[in-house]
């Protein structure tokens, strides 16, 4: 696996971050374009091609390998097998388009596509907290609730390579309504905008918290990681609503523990940012609830990768496959 | 596969059922002995022998072919590597009995043994509703709710042979506690004593339900059969129990579609016994809460093998090795 590296493209709503990666996990060299989502898929693609482009004229890879691929991670449904991006929920106007054959026809590189929360799995697998399991749980806190599922090194896809939409297990049938259509996914509990839309509403009566002077009483600013600088401030109502967070992951992870026989759980993206305190909620609520023989074994813990986590988990994608 | 036949076993609290299985699933010859469980594992292991014995000086065979081996089915957790029985929860006194090389040594097949869910779900794979699909989940409801994953015509076993345990799936992680420590599973919604007693508190305010009368005002004697004894005469409480039932299964079924990709469901075991009203119930929860690539593909089908479902599913674990 020496002087391998692999292009890595993270597609985001606002930006396309990318980067060349060894097969060590290292950044050799990054970039970033603006996605201009809103002028439709021609336009992504076009941006998408110029980044790669001036990744590799201005590689600095000096005779010390060679690229192997491009793996791209984005948002949304991905037919992996044959490299068509459907309806990225962040892209306007993309419809099944066939991003593997574009990018590959243009460079000659394999290219790997998949979405975000399997590419972020495989990055935690190769370089990050993932690489000692046999198996683990990626779950991404976000604006959604993302997961990918790796059982025995490789990941689990289901059906139509749907599977580990982890976010939206049920915790609560009567739960609030959730933007999937349904009530009381874990989503709807712990992904960004439901956590503050609830926490908006209690702040009405809690006038004491530090939380008010940190958003100059202006409840639309609430957000995340807000809330994480009162706790750390000691703020009480800060501190509660952290470790709810992490029992209401808890309670989703001790169900997913059970149905998949997994114990492992590995927390990325923004409210993940909350650390410790959540781990430590999330780990306990756990371990509380799933099945006895599993309950040693469960262990939540962070993601090892962070600001380059897209990029890094991309090229993983392409690892991956070479190790096949 | 023609002219191969297995011997099926399943081992229950009460009894131990046998069978000389076709690998089209028919019964060639079938017999029964007591567990004797009470009596501790010798003693349930000298009457299995006793029952394998019988079978096979007595199989009609008569020069169509041979057996090739023994499976064997049992509650609670299996090592099915090493074939080793771990405290099944209705036999007392068990704790890792090495059945498969007792038996190997006994009589000189090949023995594999599972759990029973897992049997049940290979059984259906082989046999019965699941013939035709890639993937599907078996759900057997009963005093417990177990569970089998196929997923591309393999069992889904997880780190340590436990996966499909989606009788602990939580509906509402406030909901009534369950026997396995954790609060609102599936389980403690539509397993068998739980409904039960659910429904046993409810009755109180019920007096003009006709389930009254079929148990005698005793309210001890309520059972699921009853309930749908009650609800086949139209009595519309009954039929709202069944159909409650159907829908707390179907918020379940729809997480686990969500996690899996995997959207086809059988449904067995005592309390499946409510039959198409249960079924469509499930079914409808199911894909109004499934993701909505998932909501069309959800189907909730009832276990085609019934009575000797046991034995059936058990001679399947030997065909399903045999295919690998």
């Amino acid at each position: 696996m020496k002087n391998k590296y692999a292009i890595g493209v993270d597609i985001g709503g606002t930006n396309i971050k990318l980067g060349i990666i060894s097969s060590l996990g290292k950044i050799i060299k990054k970039t970033m374009v603006d996605t201009m989502g809103e002028k439709g898929p021609d336009v992504v693609v076009s941006q998408l091609k110029k980044g790669i482009s001036e990744l590799i004229q201005k590689n600095n890879l000096n005779g010390r390998g060679k690229i192997t691929g491009i793996g791209i991670g984005c948002a949304g449904t991905v037919n992996q097998e044959k490299g068509i991006v459907e309806n990225p929920p962040n892209l306007a106007g993309w419809d099944r388009v066939p991003l593997g054959s574009i990018i590959r026809k243009e460079f000659g590189f394999n290219v790997f596509i998949d979405n975000d929360a399997n590419a972020a799995a495989l990055g935690e697998m190769h370089f990050g907290a993932g690489k000692k399991f046999k198996s683990f749980i990626m779950v991404t806190l976000g604006t959604g609730v993302g997961g990918g599922i790796i059982s025995n090194r490789k990941i689990y896809r289901g059906d139509f390579g749907a599977a580990g939409e982890i976010g939206h297990s049920v915790i609560d049938f009567n739960g609030p309504k959730c933007n999937c259509g349904s009530f009381g996914c874990i989503e709807a509990y712990v992904g960004n905008h439901y956590l503050v839309k609830r926490i908006q509403g209690e702040m009405k009566s809690k006038t004491d918290t530090k939380i008010w002077d940190l958003i100059n009483y202006d409840i639309e600013k609430l957000n995340p990681r807000v809330i994480d600088e009162a706790a750390q401030m000691g703020d009480e109502y800060a501190k509660s609503i952290i470790v709810q967070t992490g029992e209401y992951l808890g309670c989703a992870l001790a169900s997913i523990a059970n149905i998949l026989d997994i114990s492992t759980f590995i927390l990325g993206g923004g409210v993940a940012g909350f650390g410790e305190p959540l781990i430590k909620a999330a780990q306990r609520k756990a371990a509380e609830r799933a099945l006895i023989p599993l309950r040693k074994r469960i262990k939540v813990l962070p993601a090892k990768l962070k600001n380059d986590a897209g990029i890094q988990g991309s090229s993983a994608l392409v690892f991956y496959r070479m190790d096949k």
